[in-house]
Order: C-alpha cells, then sequence, then structure tokens
C-alpha cells in the first residue's frame, strides 16, 4: 500500500532525486559565490560545478558516458538553482549561511545520496561500492565548488556531512535487501541523510581532534 | 573551393587543432609557474598539467582511453612549449603577463574548442554536449594549473573566457549542422573564440556582479 | 632461481604492492590532516582520499571501473593506515615531518609505481603509457590530498618525488622487455624509486630556477 503510493509519486526515483539535487546543488553553489563577491558569469560557473561534478564523477566511476552531456535538461535545472540563488542574494545579504542555503544543501546532500545509490545499484555493485558512489554522488560537488574557491573542502570539518550520505546509502543498501521496491528504498535513504544533516547542523554534532585524547 | 583549400591545409583538423593546443598551453602553463618562482621540475609539472588536463577530462567524458597516454609526440609537443616559456622567461622578468603569453593563451582555447568540439561530434554527442565538451577541453587545462598553484581558477573571474569556448564550439556546430566540411567548421570554431578572447582581453570586457543589482 | 624465490614471495606482485601502497599513503595522508588540526573524521577522509585517488585515477585512465569500488579490502587496508597516524600522532607532536613517515612515503610511492607499471603493461600500454600511469598512480594521492589541505601540491617542489617514479616505471618496462618475470620487474622498480627518493630526501637534491640560469 505505502508501496503503491510512493511508486506513483515517484514513478523513477532516480529522475526525481536527480531532479531535486541538481537545483538545490546549483543554488547552493552560486551563493557561496555570491559571497565571494563573484559576477554572474563566476557565479553561475561554480553554481553549475557544484551541481554536475558529483554526478558526473559517479557516472566516470561506472565507465559511462555522463548524462549531463547528453541531455539539455540537466543544464536547465542547474541554471534555474543558480537563478535562485542570485535571486536570494539580491533580497538577503549572506546567502550562503542563510537558512533556506542550509536546508537546501541538506536536501542536495539526501538526493545525491540516493541518486548515486541507484546508480551503483543498477550497475551490479556490491554493498561498499553502492556507499561509497552515493557519498561520493553526495559530497563531490560541494568538495569541487569549495576547491574552485580556493578553500579546503568543508566535507573535512564537518563530521557530519559525509556521514549523513554514508548512513542514507548504506540504509538505500538494506532497505533493498529486504526486498522493498525501490521507491521504498530511495525514500528511506533520503529520509536518514536529511534527518541526520539537519540534526547535526541544529544540535553541532563534532568528533575529537587527536590533540583531544 | 575555399573548402578545397582549407581542407588541404588541414588534411587532419584535429590533429592540427591538438598540435597548436598543446603547445600553446604548454607555454602558458610553464609561464604561470615561472612567475611563481618555481625551479625546472615544477614549472614542466604545470605546463604539461595545462596541456593535458582538458583533453585526458574530454577522452574520459567520451569514455576512451586518453590519447595522451597512447602516444608520446604528445609529451614531445608539451616539452616543446615548456622550453619556449622558459626561454622567454630568461630573456624577460614577467612571462605570465606578457603579451605573448596572452596571445598564446588565446591560441589554445581556441584550438581546444575546436579539438573538444571534434571529437565530440565524431563521438555522436547532441549539440549540448559538443558545446559541454569543447568548452571543459578549452577551460580545464587553465583551472587545473590554477588549482595546483594554489589559486582560485582565473576563469571564475574571467567573463569572456569559457564564453568564448562556448561560442566557438556553438559556432562549430552550427556551420556543421548546415552541411559545411569538418575543416570550415573547424577554422569557423577557432576564429570565433579567438577573436572574442582578444577583444575582450583588449576592451576588459565584464559582467555585473550581483551587488551591483 | 632469483625468479623462483621472488615469484614464491610475490605470487600476485599487483596484489603485494598495491597493499603496501595503500596502508602507507592512508598513514602519510592522514599524518598531513593531523598536522593541519584536523578532527577524527576529517584525518579518515584525507587519509583515504591520498590511498585512493592514485589508483582510481589509474583505473578510469585505462578505462575499467576502480578496483576501490568492488572490494571492502581496499577500504579496510585505508583504514589500518589511518588508524597507525592516529596513533603515532597521540604518541608524537609531529607526525608530518616524522622520519618514519618520511619513510613510508617513499614506501608508497615506489609501491604505486610498481602497481601502477603492472596494470598499464597488462593493458598493453606502450613505454610512454607505462610510465604516465606508474607515475600517476604513484604522485596522485598526495597531489589531491595537498589540494584538499588548501596547499600547493609539494610534488610541484620537491625535484625528485615524480622523478623516482618516472625512472622506477622507466625499469620496469626495461626489465620486463628484456624477458625477466613481472616479480623480477616489481622489484626492480620498487628498489629504484625508494632508493632515488631516499637519497633525493638524504642529501636534499634540487634542480635549478629560471631565474639561477
Amino acid at each position: 500500500m505505502v508501496e503503491n503510493v510512493l511508486t506513483a509519486l515517484f514513478g523513477d526515483p532516480f529522475a526525481v532525486m536527480n531532479t531535486i539535487g541538481l537545483v538545490a546543488f546549483a543554488f547552493v553553489g552560486s551563493s557561496k559565490a555570491i559571497r565571494e563577491e563573484f559576477d554572474v558569469f563566476g557565479i553561475t560557473i561554480v553554481g553549475l560545478a557544484m551541481a554536475f561534478a558529483g554526478g558526473v564523477t559517479r557516472d566516470l566511476l561506472v565507465t559511462r558516458v555522463p548524462l549531463a552531456l547528453q541531455s539539455p535538461i540537466e543544464i536547465i535545472l542547474g541554471l534555474l538553482g543558480v537563478g535562485l540563488a542570485i535571486a536570494l542574494g539580491v533580497v538577503f545579504n549572506a546567502p550562503e549561511t542563510h537558512p533556506i542555503t542550509i536546508v537546501a544543501d541538506a536536501i542536495g546532500l539526501a538526493s545525491f545520496t540516493t541518486a548515486g545509490a541507484i546508480v551503483a545499484t543498477t550497475a551490479g555493485f556490491p554493498v561498499f561500492g553502492i556507499v561509497a558512489i552515493g557519498t561520493i554522488n553526495a559530497v563531490g560537488g560541494g568538495a569541487f565548488a569549495d576547491i574552485l574557491l580556493d578553500r579546503s573542502p568543508f566535507i573535512l570539518f564537518e563530521d557530519f556531512y559525509a556521514t549523513c550520505a554514508v548512513l542514507g546509502a548504506s540504509a538505500y543498501w538494506f532497505v533493498g535487501t529486504f526486498g522493498a521496491a525501490g521507491s521504498v528504498a530511495a525514500v528511506t535513504c533520503s529520509a536518514a541523510a536529511v534527518v541526520t544533516r539537519l540534526a547535526a547542523v541544529s544540535y553541532d554534532w563534532t568528533l575529537p581532534t587527536v590533540n583531544d585524547m
């Protein structure tokens, strides 16, 4: 019953997750560039780089031609996210640290974790490959955007960012292995990633450094 | 008639464009490293990285083994560009900002845009894929060299750099679609990219930032 | 006779070299992150990034699915290196510059040069491809770790780092071409790389800069 509703809503879970992730991450990447006072061109490039870097890396790892090169729909979704960030940047002063941006980032993280887990499962990878590809799909874009902005990638400082992707992709594998439909696995994965990420931000979860030991 | 002359001159447009691009970008990459006061080894590595990063990325995106790994001719062309940059660096103080370097960079940009557009067309990509692969081939090397030098890639600040590659690759597709020979499309693409790039440098074209709005 | 002993010890030279390289480079990458005062999570990510980046790049260049995504053994070896670095970091103050780390780095360099040369030879590349892939396998991890830590990759400043990999991979091709068993070629390659690297560190070998000329 729940399965039927979800399957109706998410006819193609990959397409749904990929669409959400592209818009969300283009929005977040552009917000980072706005904070660095880039012009419209630089904002667009960083937004598209954040939206596409994770998925292109995923496609290279499963040795297929990147989706983003085969369809103009993907870049249109990316440009939509860029446009939203510019609109928000005109209205607010600090788009990168605005709660909307933090929530969009968590949603993008969860969507791309799910998209990566679906692709890896379809390509026949074992559990470790599913988790690795889901995580790379989710964190690759943000890491690449930070490298372009000449920062050390924030995923190295945020203990519960890549960790949330690992949890989500593990949940995807676990639920799928127990015979649930792909749409149920996709919803479980997304929920696990987004809930742990927002909880980590809200409660400021951290892990110790070696000097604490 | 024009077609016949161009075809005679450019028997294999890809080989011509790839050769010019490798020498030009190795020269520019090495000039960047000279400005940062690297030694001969570092200059060579940055020069080769700038010459090869775009083309290797292009080959990975169309899922074929990179050309640069299959033929020693490619690295010899790269080393020629490195040698020219060292010679210029000994003669002049600031090779990175010398007009020769700026022109070489525009020529490399145009050549690699064309080389990428040819590979993508041959591989059967739609127009969006041709433009994306031409642009990545053209700007990938410079962006990677800047990341190695721990700078934010200058393509993010130069509005009319990646844009020139987009224009050139679009022209390649447009001319080719209307039935012109590959050599005519290649010349059109190169001319569009190099002319817009040199005009942008000469007249200091820029786009607005969000704060201007 | 020597060949028989080596083949017995190194039944599968690739597996031996890959195992040593993964532990050594995870150890070195984690030591870099400890010096930058990252927490346990960041230390783990940088260690795994250094261990896997070279081999994944190698696998992409020969267009096969990365090994690291197909087997959990690889990540377990990486985590072992991370654990050793944390243990050493608790005991000593400066794990990155400790002699143990410098020796581990030279061993990782030699092991991954050999692993890359074996893969390229098996995939049928000519001598130039063997040297390029061996070198990229060896230096890719360290360069990527430095980029993550927002440093300019140290391979650009160390004249005898990538050079040692080039020497080792050339030796692999030379010995293999003269009909020696793979295990003999592997030992020759590793020895050439590790000896030249440790000699370069001990005697502080450098090359001139353009300003010296």
